[in-house]
């Protein structure tokens, strides 16, 4: 079916309002998309109207519908449609579309607008995230819909583009929704045959609806997206599935209402201009000034009556639950609410404990599965998983239980992602937006880099999400350059908001996963592969991990003349430079960083008390060398790589690439002799 | 059909030597992947001794057959059949396998070994260079196969696992390879229903069968990967097709072979152990001692004598096609050998001259493309594209001929990848290894992220590719934090052996393609939305921009107080930074530093005198401050952002988040100041 095929019928004037206010504010703002709201604005009216459960009073109530806008450049449309509904945006924010500190950014962001669930923009990630959604909402009914009570059912809708499709991070996603029969999750495909690049037959070609029925999906073909009875008929269909997902592939016509654009890429990302928006003004019969939205139209868009309704007799039901199983209802507040649990202070004291307690050398990531032994039966809402490397990255425990479908019902607290890194750091994104749980997931750090555009989004979002990296740096060993991290604890430290941490030992290791649980966003942990011997503590400073770097240990004397700063798997490396040092003569502080990203945190005294001005530093990491001279400066040294890494036994490799005590040791040398030649700028 | 109903029919000796050599080899080196070799023997049998064109006297015979292992953890199979065919890869070398620079690492890599076309590992990646090769060869037997004459005709064979289907990459390159029809694209899916979590039904359910054909290929199902007549026959089949890539979907027991442990994922990444090594051995009735093949196999084996003749008939060819078309066929050779062509210092100073003559301001994005205007027409081995962002990117030029099919023929100088980021690069990279493509390709910068890895793998195997990543900053305006990249140059820069550009003007840009085209490797050019003032070059130093950093414009007076390192869009409001510092009694130099990775590579002497030691620097990007600290020390500044963008107008965003000139002015001031009054470690 072609473009000229669709028969337009936008007879409906409500719809047309959706039209009028994202092409009048793109305007406004001499940038936007109009192209896409116009397209899907009699499906948002169709959905909007008459299907969406949710209350534009309450945009927190538990079990509203969830809302994916996936082609998230179409941002006007949702802001238009939580404005008529009745969300608390007002117009003045449609008028000041994309401008400074407004409620109406470029592209839909969580927590800037209420009524949007999560950002999207990056295309296939808004799907990805609803697919988590879908994934949330049947995990918790079927731990909290008790006996007759029913406090968790709603669906998650998603308007997706051609661009979504294309991205591999669909297939990631959808393959595992249909696997998982998340048939609450009903998707609109605005199926209009433009991209950027223009008609999308030469790179776009392939049978959508094959590909998702194959996935094991629903898929209503050919609704016409612009017939409002055709629309809603899919949307009964799609309601009554009770064993997959469904795909509405809606044909529109992109832009549809400007007469001499519509159907044609101009329309997608840039202002109308003055003459078309005239022109749709006459096609569409609108006689209306720029952003006046008549009162006939508001009061049929106000949903706030009906919301508040829907809401009341949910909470009902809710008290209802709440009077049969008051504990089950607390705990559902809880979950939703995000705090930890009674007695939070006591689990975290009893990993400290055995963290203190064991001597053996062990990797990282096995330190970080003995905290997850302690830590998944005491925290209900933690969700694990890996990218299909379970044995590999430790992230399953004793009490972790496989995520399956059983029957209409999904349980489980372990996610089997498969190979999909992608896939699973979006998904738990869309775990994390919709509440309730804690996601955590694994794969190699190397693999970050298939996911490192989820891991910003949960960044941007501050989403309370966990990263377990293991096989962090050459220590991977024979598995060669393509399994060995060197750039990537340096590229995740980047980012804003992300808490990386790179504990180096069972302790430090405790540290990092309960700091995570209690952050105000995501934390990767990279962890080794390789085992690691566990480090004295015998100082109060010494136990000082939380705070992103610290003390490890004092050098001898009143006053330091050289400072080891080491991270996971080197700093019991930088002790032992340490002792020759001192042995030598020179008195060497040892400071562990397992964060720098929170140490970055600490006020200035803290890190000056740390790592104290005019003392030479030299930074050790078995990675790229690159993000420590922010610590050691212009004199300092590091010990590390720039290149890639080899294929051998991990020992060799750190001999070969010179991250050893003698080389720490040389290094030291090195600079405190330069410190006391007075000499700047050694680089 | 599950493991139990695969018929085992492990007959032929010649297969079970590669299940030997790849099980003895993981056992003396108490490391890697004994499951897939021994279960895709067979395959590799039938494939390699029945149908591979190929000369392993000589791996670089433009028309061999390209073979792919995108499972790349079974690389003993490879380097089994490698040694077996008689490539230089002698037995010592298997028994060194993963050992401090052997030439048989943990995965295949390129460069390494010869035979092997491209480092896999990272799972789809393979399969998606294989898409880029099966393109290049099309392409090529479009431009070369000229009358009668038929120089390039072979095809791509790739081995693929449950992993690399379940990786969205594969979804982006094989919808893509459907759209081409690239017929002489045949893969062998290893169905052995194991991955590392175990049996994959509850993860990977999906249909296999059915996406693939839904996009556009020819899919043969139900294959037993263990009866060699079976296999034969499908590629018989797969061969006869014209019009579509072909899929064989082999039913394999991984570990096929091993009587207790085959079948499971215990034999997918542990040496089988000394035990059940021996019960193949009896299973598999081979008396012979560890790496001891029986000279009958040998010679069974030996593919150098019908790859002499194979590559001799082919010269034979081409001798034909050199003296009906002598320049047609010098072509080819250059195009193969990967040199610029005749007169290119010509075509370089054409393209400065230009860059010198341009007044007004223009984006770099826009620089760029006047470049490519003169570059595209000169190298046709230039294939550009971009992930549907060709109106943005401005990577389409006059001379752009869009890559379509035409009835059995493909043509055309362009891709349009679609909203496919990672299966672009990755593309890009199998037309890089294939010989006879500079590939260049664009999307935003921020969707770098997208396709990280492949960047990676480009920058590991040094393959010559150019991103062009444009709307590099916060400059990018209104479509918001999603969209404006912070910490992308800095985590780019980054990764070894990767070049990044960073132009500020015309001359620069030029300075970035020309060196680009040079390079031995990838080189990312990072190209700004907005326009850009042409900076002034009125002196021998101010052209010097190829080595990366370089003095721009000179302090006052015979030495600097102060240096102000900027790149791309901060240049020009340095150079007025550097005004107003002067006007105030400061002599600044500016040094503008487009690439800071080309910089590094330049010698000491170079370096300290574009930024002498002793002199307090600042430095300016749009972006993320802690890439910078290496070049201003703890006593410099940096003016940049550690926070993510918003939406608003550009200049606004740049006043807000203090990338200004009156903060350059200040941060330059108090710089000095500091360096006055001696004081070091300021932060």
């Amino acid at each position: 079916m072609t473009q000229t095929d669709v028969e337009p019928n936008t007879a409906l004037v409500e719809a047309n309002a959706l039209r009028i206010l994202a092409m009048d504010a793109v305007e406004a703002a001499n940038s936007g998309h109009p192209g896409m709201p116009m397209g899907m604005a009699d499906i948002a009216e169709a959905l909007w109207r008459h299907h969406l459960r949710h209350n534009p009073r309450n945009p927190d109530w538990p079990d509203r519908d969830r809302f994916v806008l996936s082609n998230g450049h179409g941002s006007m449309l949702l802001y238009a449609l939580l404005h008529l509904s009745g969300y608390d945006l007002p117009l003045e924010e449609l008028q000041n579309f994309r401008q400074w500190h407004s409620r109406t950014p470029g592209h839909p962001e969580r927590g800037y607008t209420p009524g949007v669930e999560t950002t999207t923009g990056p295309l296939g990630q808004g799907l990805a995230n609803a697919v988590g959604m879908a994934l949330a909402e049947r995990l918790l009914a079927n731990e909290f819909n008790v006996g007759e009570h029913e406090v968790v059912n709603h669906h998650t809708y998603v308007f997706l583009g051609d661009g979504c499709l294309m991205e591999g991070l669909s297939h990631e996603a959808c393959s595992l929704a249909g696997t998982w029969g998340l048939h609450k999750l009903i998707c609109f495909y605005d199926d209009n045959g433009i991209s950027i690049d223009g008609h999308v037959e030469p790179w776009f070609s392939h049978d959508v609806p094959g590909v998702f029925r194959a996935y094991g999906w629903n898929v209503i073909e050919t609704v016409d997206g612009h017939n409002q009875q055709a629309i809603l008929a899919a949307i009964e269909a799609a309601k009554g599935q009770a064993e997959k997902p469904t795909l509405i592939c809606c044909q529109t016509v992109i832009g549809q209402g400007a007469p001499n654009k519509s159907g044609t890429h101009d329309v997608h990302g840039a202002p109308l201009g003055k003459a078309e928006v005239q022109a749709v003004r006459e096609a569409l019969g609108w006689p209306h000034a720029p952003f006046v939205i008549p009162s006939h139209v508001r009061a049929a868009w106000n949903a706030q009556p009906q919301g508040e309704a829907l809401e009341r007799e949910w909470q009902a039901r809710f008290d209802r639950f709440a009077s049969a199983h008051p504990e089950r209802a607390q705990e559902f507040r809880r979950r939703l609410a995000g705090g930890v649990p009674d007695g939070w202070d006591e689990v975290e004291r009893a990993l400290f404990a055995q963290a203190l307690e064991v001597q053996e050398s062990v990797a990282t990531r096995k330190a970080s599965q003995l905290c997850l032994e302690q830590l998944v039966p005491a925290l209900p809402e933690l969700i694990g998983g890996s990218a299909d490397l379970s044995p590999s990255n430790l992230t399953r425990v004793r009490a972790s239980v496989p995520v399956m479908p059983h029957g209409d019902a999904l349980s489980g607290n372990y996610v089997q992602y498969g190979v999909r890194e992608f896939g699973m750091m979006a998904i738990m994104n869309g775990l994390a937006t919709h509440g309730g749980f804690l996601p955590y997931g694994g794969t190699f750090l190397i693999f970050s880099d298939y996911a490192r555009n989820a891991i910003r989004m949960a960044a941007l979002m501050r989403l309370k999400v966990l990263y377990v990296l293991t096989h962090d740096s050459i220590g991977v060993g024979e598995d060669g350059p393509t399994h060995q991290p060197v750039e990537h604890a340096a590229a995740l430290r980047l980012i804003p908001n992300l808490n990386v941490w790179r504990p180096a030992d069972q302790f430090e290791t405790a540290t990092a996963w309960t700091q995570a649980v209690r952050a105000n966003g995501p934390s990767a942990l990279l962890l080794s592969r390789q085992n690691l011997p566990q480090l004295q503590r015998d100082t109060a400073a010494s136990l000082e991990a939380h705070r992103g770097g610290y003390v490890l240990q004092e050098a001898s004397g009143a006053q330091p003349q050289l400072v080891l700063i080491a991270t996971g798997s080197e700093v019991h490396l930088a002790v032992q430079g340490a002792a020759q040092l001192e042995a030598e003569g020179v008195p060497t502080r040892v400071v562990s960083m397992p964060s720098t990203t929170v140490f970055d945190l600490q006020d200035e005294a803290y890190r000056s008390g740390v790592l104290p001005r005019g003392v030479p530093r030299v930074a050790v990491e078995a990675a790229h060398v690159d993000g420590w001279w922010k610590y050691v400066g212009l004199d300092g040294e590091v010990v590390g790589l720039s290149t890639f890494g080899e294929s051998a036994p991990a020992p060799r490799l750190y001999r070969e690439f010179g991250v050893t005590v003698e080389h720490i040791v040389r290094a030291g040398q090195r600079v405190t002799a330069r410190a006391e030649r007075g000499e700047a700028y050694a680089q």
